[in-house]
């Protein structure tokens, strides 16, 4: 039945299980489109363009923003960071649903953008902090100072958990992720997110006449 | 974690499909509260007064509403019926879910009652209005003249699928339970039916200094 695709926003502390949600998610459901940002920051070892990110220069970057072609932009760390207008309008036309890894700034500008009627906003919380840290630390990749910092960036996160339509303790990956599941299935069976059922119940009247 | 019940109303035209999918729902999970309806209509054979409904003189139900102890009522067919209060607002309290299974008349009721911020309402349709009268024709226990007055209550009943949070079609049982697992599921994952978030969340940045 013909519908308009939602915006799915999933945001969360890092290390909190988002990216890897995220990809089950992909995986699940392949007409689900994944929403690659734009950044000014250097690409790191084995990142590829247009596939985890796009890179951009602050110069290209600033202009995509003044021609209005970032649904939502942020300074992070002092890197810029967006996504992309075009896609999501264009998957949104084709009834396809489009997934966003962003933080509580990306979702807030995403609701209140002129297509905030079509979003869906998850925030996934992670069991407790110190267990958020364990898991920082076994990536073990980072300095004491750099896992510091991400830490206060994690409560920051955190303390915007009440602006999201549903809120997910993630104890457990698989439990989350059949979470996740449910609550996509569920929002597209929402009556006013369903174009077409105006016209099907039409017919179904009138084709008993 | 600590949450308020939902009131889950489960409509559609009759031979949709709508009591075994509520069924199922039952069997599905067994925290979830039936909503048995009171009457003033007779038994028919079979019907187990406390399981099936509460079957009531007149005088006791016009007292029960009289009194508000009926949560929604409507006179249908000539015989009343309701959903008493009392069992609904105690599953509430105990975190539990009701099920109604109720026309548009009690579900506008129950919407607009002081309950009304926990309702989560579902409209099933069927595929087609033939496909509905063949479903009403296959129970083999009414005459032509009752089925017609059963398919004009039907449209009566379509024509208000508009007032539901959700609604599906009901072309495959088995596709539309899942659908309606989703539902509750997703329901009750949404923040603001959550009222132990807030302590979760304290306790969760607390935890950590």
């Amino acid at each position: 039945m013909e519908r308009t695709g939602l915006l799915i926003i999933l945001s969360s502390p890092s290390g909190a299980g988002k990216s890897t949600l995220a990809r089950r998610l992909m995986d699940w459901d392949d007409s689900l489109s994944f929403s690659v940002s734009a950044t000014t920051r250097s690409p790191r070892p084995g990142e590829v363009d247009g596939q985890h990110y796009h890179f951009t220069s602050a110069d290209d970057f600033r202009e995509l923003v003044r021609t209005d072609q970032m649904l939502e932009h942020a300074e992070v760390f002092g890197n810029l960071y967006g996504s992309p207008r075009a896609p999501v309008e264009a998957a949104m036309r084709a009834g396809r649903d489009t997934l966003f890894d962003v933080d509580w700034q990306g979702g807030q500008q995403i609701r209140a953008s002129a297509l905030g009627g079509h979003v869906v906003s998850i925030f996934v919380l992670p069991p407790s902090l110190p267990e958020l840290e364990r898991r920082l630390r076994t990536r073990g990749q980072d300095s004491d100072e750099v896992i510091a910092g991400r830490m206060a960036k994690s409560r920051g996160e955190i303390s915007h958990w009440a602006e999201y339509d549903y809120v997910l303790v993630n104890d457990d990956l698989d439990r989350t992720e059949a979470d996740l599941r449910a609550i996509l299935s569920a929002e597209r069976l929402r009556r006013n997110r369903r174009a077409g059922l105006g016209n099907f119940v039409k017919q179904l009247m009138e084709g008993d006449e």
